[in-house]
């Protein structure tokens, strides 16, 4: 199967010109075939934490990626960890757990981790990575506070290595053709977006335990909708302001909001409405308005399928369904950071980009009367 | 052509035993052929305005309508007036201007009046009509501050007559029907809602003068989200925050918001977010989310063609689309304000109602720092 990247160069709506957030992405992508010093070597990652998303989403995406390869394994379940390791073809002797984690900085062949623990993991998991002369791609959110954020930040500036959060969907073709319409002006000028993401959790996860998560569905998938609002119209929010709420007195929400809903208004005038919520499926969607024209993702944060259609007077509607299926975008990922390191380039989704996310969502908690770590 | 009513008591899906705001109107929707005694006699409506919606719909529904007619024209344009006149069979005698308009009182055959004057007109054309003794139908919204719609129910209080003000959707099966499944737990506990209503507005329109339409969107086609989040929930919102802008400096916006976003909470926990603008034709929509599934009414406060569907876990999709045209909207309204009349019904969507609305406007104008009047 041709990786996202390839397919990337080939679409023919000319995502390379794309403008704001998505210029750099459009114009490496493009560039990428001509590096061939870089061809056939592959960053070596350590996978820290083989949860869902390890096992079913990111691995499976090296094996289908140009760049990236899995080449050790960071596990407290040692059974798992070997049975794993037989599967991608992983020496025994890269098996490493969260006591000796530090050791990696002894293996040349590991070039980055890919952390992918518990939120309140991130920062710390970071900062040994770093430290061990290790690159870092962090699962979303960055962490659990903006303290930790900054601290993570300082970790990777002042160990040379780089920093990226994996922010999939600003990396992915479907959501950068809706950035590229609104950059061109085809909608005019952007007046109002709506967003919402949330899913009805099941008891007894750890999401729900607030020293593990840090904060409820806004910390978890709500931060999808406000990333989006912010790639989408390439602004800084001027403004933010939440209420949260409980429904469900079941026991799950004795840590963390159930509900979320929130605004952001934004320098150019835009304003946005947001919603996110353990307590219903949602989805994960979002439209935007603007004085020519609208867009719509729906979905627009899911794995695989997302799908943008636009409603814009006097031009011949888009209908753009993501083609690639699961796990494509975790290669695009996977690949987009390892190119960042095989060239030496600048990370799209950074550790500041993260730290923005983690500042707006603080200021959105804290409206909510929320306490923050 | 049959009327709403009538097709309303075939629609298979029980909703005569609505809850909450609906199971007043269910009742009375089938109770209503029972009245024979009134069978025959139709409500005659004074016509106050002559602009889009009275000539465009209200007055086509009458004639479609089964208890309603219009018996007399109330407009500051003669000719215009005379010409109607001509077309809708009202004698030259029922024509009245704004400055002979009490001389309706004089008038028998006119029981009620129907305002769509701008807003700011609302309240002095109402009291003027409950002082001459007749019943008022007026539109949204209800006029421009709390103090005009308390006083607008006094007057009406005082002279004994009714008041409605003219929420559509309240009446439109589609919009019940959605009502209906929430009333009866199909989606599990409310948790969240969203909303926009919007449009690009035209320069030079009456809507965009403050002292004629009280406020910007808000008032003229967000209230359509705010009442929707109310008899959808059957809840009073315990909190609203409110943030606006203007993105188009082009004049339009000297007096009123270009866009308005809104978050509400509810007594059990449900949180909207909806949003509103004069700058994006966003449609008008709603999305309502439960622990058990999700509706969308989209659209949802259309003139026709509502359409609701469902995606509710372990029940069979619900793909309910509005089956009358435009303006049959307008005839059930008429004719369920006509048979308040007849009946000495009470009203469901009454001036306390109207008041509610505005109320829950003022303190979000208030919360995004608009002066209110």
């Amino acid at each position: 199967m041709a990786s996202s990247i390839a397919r990337f160069t080939r679409r023919d709506f000319g995502r390379a010109v794309g403008t704001g957030l998505s210029l750099s992405l459009g114009s490496r992508a493009l560039s990428s075939p001509r590096q061939s010093a870089d061809e056939g070597r592959r960053i070596g990652y350590a996978i820290v934490g083989l949860g869902r998303i390890s096992l079913g989403h990111f691995m499976p995406a090296c094996k289908m990626s140009k760049y990236s390869k899995v080449i050790a394994l960071v596990s407290g379940h040692r059974d798992k960890a070997e049975k794993t390791a037989a599967e991608y073809g992983v020496s025994t002797g890269n098996i490493f757990n969260y006591q000796n984690y530090e050791e990696i900085a002894g293996h040349k062949d590991i070039d980055a981790v890919y952390i992918a623990l518990p939120n309140s993991m991130h920062a710390e998991y970071t900062i040994r990575a770093a430290k061990a002369g290790k690159h870092v791609l962090c699962e979303k959110p960055m962490c659990t506070s903006v303290r930790e954020a900054e601290s993570m930040i300082e970790a990777c500036k002042t160990a040379d290595k780089k920093l990226m959060i994996a922010y999939r969907c600003q990396y992915e073709p479907t959501n950068l053709h809706a950035v590229q319409l609104i950059g061109d002006g085809k909608l005019g000028k952007i007046q109002v977006i709506e967003s919402a993401n949330g899913f009805n959790i099941h008891p007894h996860e750890w999401r729900l335990d607030k020293k593990l998560a840090g904060g409820g569905p806004l910390m978890d998938v709500g931060i999808y909708s406000l990333n989006a609002c912010r790639y989408l119209t390439g602004e800084e929010p001027v403004h933010v302001e939440g209420y949260s709420s409980v429904v469900d007195h079941d026991g799950r929400f004795e840590q963390v909001e159930e509900n979320l809903s929130w605004t952001m208004t934004f320098p150019s005038g835009a304003v946005a409405a947001c919603t996110t919520t353990y307590g219903a499926n949602t989805g994960g969607w979002c439209r935007v308005h603007g004085s020519k024209g609208s867009l719509t993702l729906d979905p627009a944060f899911a794995y695989q399928g997302i799908h943008l259609t636009t409603d814009i007077r006097g031009e011949p509607p888009v209908d753009d369904p993501e083609q690639a299926k699961d796990p494509a975008q975790f290669a695009t990922e996977a690949d987009e950071f390892a190119q960042d390191i095989l060239q030496n380039r600048s990370v799209k989704a950074s550790g500041e980009e993260g730290l923005r996310d983690m500042k707006w969502m603080d200021a959105i908690y804290k409206s909510a009367g929320i306490t923050t770590a």
